[in-house]
């Protein structure tokens, strides 16, 4: 397991009700929480009360102090801060997987927003883990974890130097690798059986050509409308949730008109 | 249908007295007119009268939120924010829509991330328009415009008063609604054809019970891993491609296994 790195403070810090709720279920070794002064109210009760049975400071401070502490962050009124978190390596994540890992790689996705979606929808579609690039990309900040609802808390995250020498690694143990993108195949009329990886790109730019042209295909969406593209986290969700759907067995409608 | 006008980030905050009277008599559309906490005296009284009269939601906030909403310009305790994009009439909408409208219904959306996003997925899925509370929920502001990537100015939204009786109006002209939330059956073993509106709820509450209670019927999402709800925008993006699936009749893959 690799040591994660401290670059800043925020790395530690983990704001917001829901996140908190996560970090607390975590197990994960926290130093303290924070309160904002006048907020001990509502859901914060529960979480202050559960921190202090697992012996955890809890310290009162004013709304300056928390926005300083989390770098601006909306955070309800509550902060933890926890031990350093550690990246996962890919070769635990597969070990863990079993017979049909089901991965999620994303090509730099720069909105922290987009990342942590992505992993809360990874997490709750039954996903084994997703894969990050160590270069060009938002990393797991406190606004990813805020944004994933504390699922960074349960599925494991693994940094990689090369996406396009990961994708032809999962492809040689067997894993197909999806590209999602404009002018693939239907979402729906893909069988996904088997261990699958589904390669979401970024913002702006998409999947990049290399890492495309690596994949075994790419699926893309209909676009009904005059806008071209999905928001990156909404796309992803879309088409993990299919990739969901197939892997539970769950029957869909069979349209009875057109096609 | 009305003309939608292009947004200047600076004309949609109005702040001071005189400026929100002009505004006020001007006919623009307003949608929501904040008044600092102990300032309702002197001429603020009478502006808020006008918004009332004019239907326009009046809220209270401290000083340091009007602050920050009009970036330190001197607003008196008073501030007006005007819709970025004009609103749309429940009724065209319909009327254009044809035979099976495919509606979207936010109930209570705060994020305007969030929003704009919901915008964008309904608007390449092939929905007729969207609509959202006059209350409660954020408005057609700026930012909602830029996460929608553009979508509003292609898809209609409109505002209603009462959500739980638009549900029931829609439902009297022959539309079915669903809501989206837990505990419902599965999304994609449902079938949409004919009219269909999809109800999404607020990020912290989901659906209300009420509007809950009025809708045919709940569709939910597996939750296979510990966090217990997705982003508003990717669970609305998840449903309304599927029901995009069954309207352009795209076949599904059936699973061969468990089922």
């Amino acid at each position: 397991m690799e040591e994660r790195q401290k670059p800043n403070r925020d790395e530690n810090i983990v704001a917001g009700r829901n996140a908190v709720a996560e970090l607390l279920r975590s197990g994960r070794e926290i130093d303290s929480l924070y309160i904002q002064k006048g907020e001990l109210k509502g859901s914060a009760v529960s979480l202050v009360a559960k921190a202090r049975q697992q012996g955890i400071p809890v310290k009162e401070a004013d709304s300056r102090k928390l926005d300083f502490m989390c770098g601006g962050v909306n955070h309800q009124g509550i902060i933890a801060v926890a031990a350093a978190w550690s990246y996962a390596e890919l070769s635990d994540i597969l070990e863990s997987a079993g017979d049909s890992p089901f991965l999620v790689v994303c090509d730099h996705l720069e909105d922290p927003h987009n990342l942590g979606a992505v992993i809360r929808t990874a997490e709750a579609a039954g996903a084994h883990g997703v894969i990050i690039p160590k270069r060009g990309g938002v990393g797991l900040t406190t606004a990813v974890a805020k944004a994933s609802a504390g699922a960074v808390e349960h599925l494991p995250v693994a940094r990689v130097a090369n996406i396009a020498s990961t994708v032809k690694e999962l492809q040689k143990k067997g894993i197909w690798v999806y590209c999602a993108d404009m002018d693939g195949q239907p979402w729906c009329s893909t069988d996904y059986s088997g261990g699958v990886a589904l390669v979401v790109g970024s913002e702006g730019q998409g999947v990049s050509r290399i890492v495309r042209e690596a994949c075994d295909a790419t699926v893309a969406l209909p676009m009904l409308g005059q806008v071209n593209s999905l928001n990156a986290s909404v796309a992803a969700g879309i088409i993990l949730y299919e990739i969901c759907r197939q892997r539970q067995g769950i029957n869909p409608i069979v349209p009875k008109k057109k096609a």
